[in-house]
C-alpha cells in the first residue's frame, strides 16, 4: 500500500506488531490518534515507556510491581496467612476482579510443561516453599494455607500435582478451586467430564 | 480492579482510550509489551509520537504528509491531469490498494452534512476549484477529470451534488464511481435500492 506519509507508515507498522491487531485497525488508531489532540498521544506514549521500563517484579510474589514489593503485598489489611497460586499476573487481576479474596498471591510465571520444555526450575517454586516455611523465623503471620488456582488442563493439573507434593513436607493446608459447572451455564451443554467430575465432587448442603 | 502497579494501571487507562479497544484488551496488550523486549515498547511510542507531532498536510490535496507535498503529490510519475476527491485518508489509502488508479487526490476532509453541522465551507472545495482553474496561468499539466469517489450515502450525494454544481462553470469533465452489485455478491442478497440502480445503470458490452 501507498502511505502518504512515511511517518504514519512506520506507526502503523509498529502499531500492527501488536497481537490480534492487523494493518486495518492500525491504520485506523493511527488516525483516531491523528485526529485528537496531541497530549492523548504523547501521555499514551509516555505511559507505554513508563510501564515498560520502570515496573519490576514483587519481590515476595513475584507479581508486576512499581517497588519492591507489589500493591498487594504491600498491603497489610490483606490476609498473610493464605496464598493464591496462580500462573502470571492476568490471573491475579481475574482473581481480584471477583472480590472474593482477601489474601496474597504466588504468581509462579509459567506452568509445568514437557512440550514446551518448561520445567518446575523455570517456575518461582522454590521461592513459594521459602515463603511457606520460612526457615529458623517464629513469623507472627504463618501461612495456613495454599490455594492452587491452576487452569484445569493436562498442564495445569500436572503443576498442581507437583506442588502438592512439594508442599506435603512442610504441613500446611493445600486446597484447589473448585471445578464444576459454571454458574449461569445450561447443564445440557456442560461437557461430559465437567458434568461427570461435578457429580463426583458433590456439595453437600449444610 | 485492584492492579498491582499504578504504572499498568495508567497504561491500560491510556491504550483504552482508543476507540475499539476495551479494558480488557488494554491490559493483554499492556502485559504483551512486557514480555517483550523494552527497544518494541519504545519504538512504538517514538513512531506514534514522531506520527502526531511531525506530520502535516499536504498543501496540495490536503491528505496527510511528512513534508510541504504528500507522497503522491510529490510523485510526478502520477497522472496530474486527473483528480480523484474522496472524504479522508482512509479513502486514499482504500484506493491506492486497488492499484487501479495512477492521478492525483483532493482530499475534502468530511462530507456535508446538515445535521453534524457541516457545511460547504467547513470542507476543502475552494482549493479543489483552484486546482482545477488555476487563476492566470497556463498549466501544462490542466486538470481534465475529476472523479467523485464519495459514499453513496445521503450525505455522499448531497456532497457529489454540491461539488458537480460548483465545477460545472469550469468546464471539467466529472465523473462518480460506479454504483451496482458489488464483485462476488450474491444477486439474491443485494438490496433493492443497489439492484435496481444497477439495472438503470446498466453498461453495453462493446
Amino acid at each position: 500500500m501507498n502511505y502518504p506519509s512515511r511517518l504514519i507508515e512506520d506507526a502503523v507498522s509498529e502499531i500492527s506488531r501488536l497481537p490480534g491487531i492487523g494493518k486495518k485497525t492500525a491504520l485506523r488508531l493511527a488516525l483516531h490518534l491523528l485526529k485528537r489532540e496531541e497530549a492523548q498521544t504523547l501521555s499514551l506514549s509516555e505511559a507505554l515507556v513508563n510501564m515498560r521500563t520502570k515496573t519490576t517484579y514483587c519481590r515476595k510474589c513475584h507479581n508486576i510491581a512499581d517497588d519492591i514489593l507489589c500493591n498487594i503485598c504491600g498491603n497489610f489489611k490483606r490476609d498473610q496467612t493464605i496464598i493464591c497460586v496462580v500462573v502470571d499476573t492476568r490471573d491475579v487481576l481475574a482473581i481480584e476482579a471477583t472480590s472474593q479474596y482477601r489474601g496474597l498471591y504466588h504468581v509462579l510465571g509459567g506452568i509445568i510443561s514437557p512440550l514446551e520444555g518448561i520445567g518446575p526450575a523455570d517456575l518461582k517454586i522454590d521461592s513459594l516453599l521459602a515463603r511457606v516455611d520460612p526457615e529458623g523465623s517464629e513469623e507472627t503471620d504463618k501461612v495456613q494455607e495454599i490455594i492452587l488456582a491452576l487452569s484445569p488442563t493436562m498442564e495445569g493439573d500436572t503443576t498442581a500435582f507437583y506442588l502438592q507434593k512439594k508442599l506435603k513436607p512442610t504441613g500446611v493446608k493445600v486446597s484447589t478451586i473448585a471445578r464444576g459447572v459454571p454458574i449461569g451455564g445450561d447443564l445440557e451443554y456442560a461437557d461430559e467430564i465437567t458434568l461427570g467430575r461435578s457429580i463426583v465432587s458433590r456439595v453437600a448442603y449444610d
